[in-house]
């Protein structure tokens, strides 16, 4: 459908959606934002046929361009305010165009994040999306705040969205637990009020993308020391666990990644404070681990360290 | 070349630019920046095949990724400082990469721009580059501001780089002419200084990026009036004039993109303004036209409307 121009493309679906504090919007050469404290800037890119099946509903694929973008600003303890859209598209289908904008501005009111600028251009299927937050009272969350001693957790469940890749191109009628299983890998939950509630309590946080081990380990390599996680006490699903061996699930919660859950130490003198700060954020909370002495993440099953053999995904 | 993974890539080419009032840069979910004024953000993305031909040396594709964003700042008046850059790529070849990231911060040091975030994805060549400027005093300019008998200026001169897309492939070897039309192309120069010069005296800003009638003709939507411009007055390179007819040049001056000069709006009586601002920031100044009551821009030559076949460059 050759009939829209880009200028088209973006006033049809982008537009009036800025959010606040925008005092120069989408249709200028630049936007221009009224912020007075430190921003916290994160982006991330999907390409089709990488990140995601190529068939995957537009609805979804706008949902999670965002959604991982949140994921980080949520790891960071920031309040989401602003995001700018640049999307590569082999064609202008408006079905396409009209799903794909509903499932991002759906995550994007549900967040009051404003979109304030973009750039449609032909080519790939590619969707970069830059968010902006703001911190509270200058606080914010690193992977590099961690400490020997601090207790170790997630929050959600782990694994599922990895479980659910080979279910996505699946033509027969998936059963509850698979259906549950496709819906977390298209819609993923960014933590966000789990990060804010967390921006004063936490020591060091990262977002669960590349898989728990993989980040975990990013964490412990910024916070200088090692990690002790305890296998069976990693959250599954329901839902996983009716598809596949408690092992295998096992398995997809400590490499899976696109889970998009935070993975966070804070002192043990405070679990009854992440505690409460989460049951405020209606966020599932497991304690998985600690942090220790030395480098790495050891995986252990009633005590004793067991080998894993997982690798983050790579994208070269 | 597949040994670099995308931690290497951003360790190896992307570190170590990161510029001033970075309280935290890359390295961990997102970036924190010390900001106390609004800000003025943009995005430009570029795609292999489409925006430049794939054999365009990566020096210049890293150099023109962060151009183009820069040109958009400098036509808000704004002060460029941070960039964040989503590259996707489709192998990580270590000499391309050398010469990319060369290029970007060849332009980036110029301007002390700080790259403090980005994203590495594998797929077809895709360059997203967001920029992040400050204004000074709360001042920017924007497309809407132009009112009827404001004088109409360009920096620079026009059509060089649309002249040069023809020679891009070409084997032999170049005239002078010839090769200076494709370093105009290879490397714009974005014009930050000027913008910032004119930040409190125009009346209204574009780039000129698909073209002068093109982006005149949105200045003048959004300023709600017209413009009438004298073909004989458009500034064109001794380049230009010795590769094709004058007619040939000036079609290319009004419907050729890539050239990211500004094209501006002045009241008449900051006339001696605008030129003692440019001559400051050492670039060409060239009074074209005026904005006129009515819509479109029309285009004269002896005083007498003639009609141009232009239309700027669509991405669909």
């Amino acid at each position: 459908m050759p009939g829209l121009d880009e200028f088209e493309i973006i006033a049809r679906y982008f537009t009036a959606h800025e959010g606040n504090d925008v005092l120069l919007g989408i249709g200028d050469d630049a936007a221009v934002l009224d912020v007075r404290e430190p921003i916290v800037v994160a982006v991330d890119t999907l390409v089709g046929g990488v990140h995601f099946p190529p068939d995957l509903p537009a609805h979804s694929i706008g949902y999670r361009a965002l959604a991982v973008n949140l994921s980080d600003l949520a790891a960071m303890g920031a309040n989401p305010r602003w995001a700018t859209l640049a999307l590569t598209l082999p064609e202008a289908d408006e079905d396409w165009l009209q799903a794909f904008a509903s499932g991002f501005f759906e995550l994007a009111e549900r967040h009051a994040v404003g979109l304030v600028g973009g750039d449609t251009t032909r080519g790939p299927l590619t969707i970069s999306v830059q968010v902006i937050g703001t911190t509270t009272g200058g606080r914010y969350l690193t992977r590099g705040g961690g400490a020997v001693g601090d207790d170790v957790y997630v929050t959600g469940t782990l694994g599922d969205s990895a479980a659910a890749l080979p279910l996505l191109a699946r033509q027969s009628a998936p059963t509850a637990g698979e259906a549950e299983l496709v819906e977390r890998f298209r819609y993923p939950t960014p933590r966000v009020a789990a990060g804010l509630a967390l921006a004063s309590i936490a020591t060091a946080a990262i977002d669960v993308s590349d898989g728990l081990v993989a980040d975990l380990g990013h964490l412990c390599r910024q916070s200088g020391c090692g990690a002790l996680i305890d296998i069976e006490h990693l959250p599954l699903s329901a839902a996983l666990r009716s598809v596949c061996s408690v092992q295998r699930a096992e398995d997809f919660a400590l490499g899976g990644g696109d889970d998009y859950e935070l993975c966070f130490t804070a002192r043990p003198e405070h679990a009854a404070d992440v505690k409460a700060a989460l049951a405020r954020s209606d966020t599932r909370l497991t304690r998985i681990g600690q942090l220790v002495a030395g480098d790495g993440v050891v995986c252990c099953r009633g005590g004793q360290p067991v080998p894993v053999a997982v690798s983050g995904y790579m994208h070269f």
